[in-house]
């Protein structure tokens, strides 16, 4: 059946073709685009509105997303004591069975006018009685309540990890860091195949609700859940064509044992049209905001602190060179210079054994500094992006690193400049999966209270074009799928994002402004 | 002396060192940045205000600015009967002598109620004894009235040059086009060495009131002048320390003796800190808006129309081969893609034989689509791009070239996302030598009325970093002196324009309003 979408200002992201008049679609593939109008296909009238090829989050945990929608969302306290409350609240509403854990997510102390951790004691007044775990937003630090650290065997335990913090006795105050979250998350009970499933299908909606047609997902290291359960959940849903949009996977196999085992059993690349399976995930180093990224120099003020590589140069080493061996593309988290620069020290190292471009990606890369963005382009490095982070982090990145470093922060222009693959993600749910919001950040690099006035570090502003790129063509070429996807070209899939507003036709104030009226995947409305 | 430039929002064009507290400088050059302030140097409080690099414009014509300055401005003549009243004010203003000829330029008939050329006809109104040649505000066409005709012997001649336009009886009506005016030109009284370097003098004020510290000028095609008479006004101005700035001298040489005699004369590159000769220029078509741009596929509704290529293969073959052998750079005035495509075609054809990069350049490029833009990329061709078009010329572009074409045209975003090296300049006096004008035509594509609405292919829009960085960096390094121009960078010469407001804290709509308040050229300055 062949359908014309109609009546939009189209944008395609070709650049040979920036503009057309209308798309002709047939059994979910663009076939044709200015066509004659007169001729009579089934019309689609879009009423004006604005058509973009389907928006792409290059990096998201959707597991963990779809898990939170039902936790508590602490986002809003902005002290301790509004965490309580919030705790307390959420007791009432649910209809809790006696071994149920209850789990939130999303407090900051910056936010908070005490500007300190939330310890066990503090969540100790929400309950006593059920386990209690609360995840910064950055998802790098937890406090667990007194019952969790029983649960998990810490209670006045004497351990010698210092990521597991005390309080003025030596005993284990309830707040953990980075891996060290393991301790508590493995002593509450075991998420399910169809628990896993659920998650899925309801973070798949709110996706669609926010416009994206096609996500990139990183969930394999969640560790209560074993990669093949995860997995199995994918299959399942590809397999029976429930998943609503279209997903690549990240694969965070976390030592060469899951790595080998996973080459041995699975295949990167196609499953169908609805799950393709990436890159090799590696976790290097923490956040800015908890001073966990891993620096070259230290923190600001903080002569000792360097921040921590989570993964060594050997075992990294090691981790990419299986990668490479098997030809699979690595995604690296990095955020401080330090896990940046040896990451690329890595691959460069690596140039001449293995030539294939296999599209190695840096995924954060908040604090590459023009000399590193050099030799990531010079080595054929993408990256991965969260612009919402500009809103977040904008005002703490003076405070974290000082005035020179910050100005070498966040450089997202000058990735585009120099040409390296810029692809945006939210990073969700550390932020909302809201791709407009992204476009929003790059364009203004204004927080939700429109600061700073002129926005945070101007000369990194990108364009309307620039910012429509990293979230659609640019996040395809990241998953190997650029033949495909995020573009709206003959040959490609029918797969679009529908906006209210044109956004090369608003103020860049007014960007966030924009809706996503629908969504089209495989050339059907998703609603 | 040292002094110390502070108390500015400093922008230095390095990606590596973007933002700096202040700048020292000593015997004209920069020697360190971000100085400890407690030092007592001289200091230069610049009072809050912005510091730039020293504007760069790529390519205008100093020698016609500076000789227009005292000629009629035709460019506020609305009718024809306007053009009558301005010529006849000016005669009643000057104290013309029996010989003098009027000249005028800045007129369009595009702006008259009439819709169409002036002949000499009309210009007899004005004066029946003075010649009177008034030139198109592209100054590809002129018009002469009779008296010109009869000092040129053209009058009521037969004449079979097409560009030679004829009345209904088949003669000459005044009007003239492309090589054409030289007929017309060469009847006038001869210019002086010394009338060029008052020309020099008056335009060089003019720059340094727009904030340019470096322009490069194409100068020595000027029908009426040997290029002999010109190189001898700039060097002897040179010699003496007269240039109040600095000049690249684009060499426009018009056939295979002029160049072999440059060559054999003088030397390309540095003559002294003043001036440096730059790349053979060579003219290859004419205008989008007189219609006479080469283009592949004819005019819009004009299937016979396609241009004309002023420069036969063979001749641009000929000359880019000289060049190359004698390791000269070559830049190419081109607007349609005919011409265009020739250059690359040429340059391709060429690569493996010269393998210096010679930083070849289209000048104008406008309708260089994105294929064409990409085989520059590929062969290493850079452009020199005249923002305010986009201002002229937005409204006639679809009426010259239709919609499809229009959509890839003046693609100066692409340009820059392709890494095409992209200079920005006014090519004055086509239009004024204003910086500011270009830099806000380049972010907002508007024109003087702030229309269209939401800027010209808004896709195309550019960042103020990127506008900016074409109106210094770009600039220096199409020209070869990116050692020392462009970036406020130690050991780079102290050249500087300062701004009333800094331009990444202004909206898009405002930054034509940015005054330029001073320039400083070897450290000190102008004004």
């Amino acid at each position: 059946m062949l359908k014309l979408l109609c009546n939009a200002d189209i944008y395609t992201m070709d650049r040979s073709n920036p503009i057309v008049e209308n798309v002709l679609v047939e059994n979910g593939k663009i076939v044709a685009l200015n066509v004659d109008n007169k001729i009579e296909y089934q019309k689609v009238d879009l009423e004006g509105k604005t058509l973009i090829p389907g928006l792409c989050d290059s990096h998201l945990h959707t597991v963990m997303y779809g898990s939170e929608l039902d936790k508590i969302d602490l986002s809003a306290a902005k002290s301790i004591a509004d965490l309580i409350e919030l705790g307390k609240n959420h007791i009432e509403d649910k209809d809790l069975k006696k071994d149920d854990w209850i789990f939130g997510w999303g407090w900051n102390q910056e936010n908070f006018e005490e500007d300190s951790l939330p310890t066990a004691k503090d969540l100790d007044e929400i309950s006593k009685n059920y386990p209690i775990v609360l995840k910064r937003e950055c998802r790098h630090v937890l406090t667990a309540n007194t019952a969790a650290l029983k649960a998990a065997g810490l209670y006045k335990k004497n351990i010698a990890n210092k990521r597991v913090y005390k309080d003025e006795k030596g005993n284990p105050n309830g707040v953990l860091c980075e891996d060290a979250q393991k301790l508590i998350l493995d002593a509450a009970p075991k998420t399910t195949v169809e628990d896993i499933k659920n998650y899925i299908i309801d973070a798949s909606k709110k996706y669609l609700e926010y416009g994206l047609t096609f996500v990139q997902s990183d969930d394999l290291a969640d560790s209560s859940i074993s990669f093949h359960k995860t997995l199995q959940a994918y299959f399942e849903l590809a397999d029976s064509g429930k998943l609503p949009l279209r997903y690549n996977l990240q694969l965070r196999l976390t030592n060469e044992k899951d790595l080998k085992e996973f080459i041995a059993n699975y295949k990167t690349g196609n499953y169908n049209d609805y799950l393709t399976l990436g890159p090799l995930k590696i976790w290097a180093d923490g956040s800015l905001g908890a001073r966990t990224a891993a620096l070259r120099e230290s923190y600001n003020n903080l002569d000792s602190a360097y921040g921590e590589l989570l993964c060594s140069r050997e075992k990294m080493e090691n981790l990419v060179k299986i990668a490479c061996e098997n030809k699979m593309q690595v995604a690296c988290h990095a955020i401080g210079d330090r896990t940046i620069e040896q990451f690329v020290e890595i691959v460069e190292s690596m140039q001449e054994e293995y030539t294939d471009n296999l599209r190695h990606r840096i995924i954060h890369s908040q604090l590459a500094d023009y000399q590193l963005l050099k030799r990531m382009k010079a080595t054929g490095i993408n990256t991965d992006i969260q612009p919402a982070f500009t809103a977040s982090d904008w005002e703490i990145v003076e405070n974290r690193i000082g005035k020179d470093r910050e100005q070498q922060s966040y450089l997202w222009k000058d990735m585009i400049d120099l040409g390296i693959n810029t692809a945006g993600s939210s990073d969700s749910p550390i932020e909302k999966p809201d791709p407009i919001w992204g476009i929003s950040c790059l364009v203004s690099r204004k927080d939700e209270l429109l600061k700073p006035e002129f926005g945070w570090l101007p000369n990194q502003k990108v364009t309307v074009q620039d910012a429509l790129e990293i979230y659609t063509k640019n996040g395809a070429y990241n998953a190997f799928v650029e033949d495909k996807f995020g573009q709206i070209k003959p040959g490609y899939k029918a797969d679009f994002s529908i906006l209210s507003q044109n956004p090369f036709y608003v103020k860049e104030d007014k960007l966030r402004e924009i809706e996503v009226c629908n969504t089209i995947i495989d050339g059907n409305l998703s609603k």
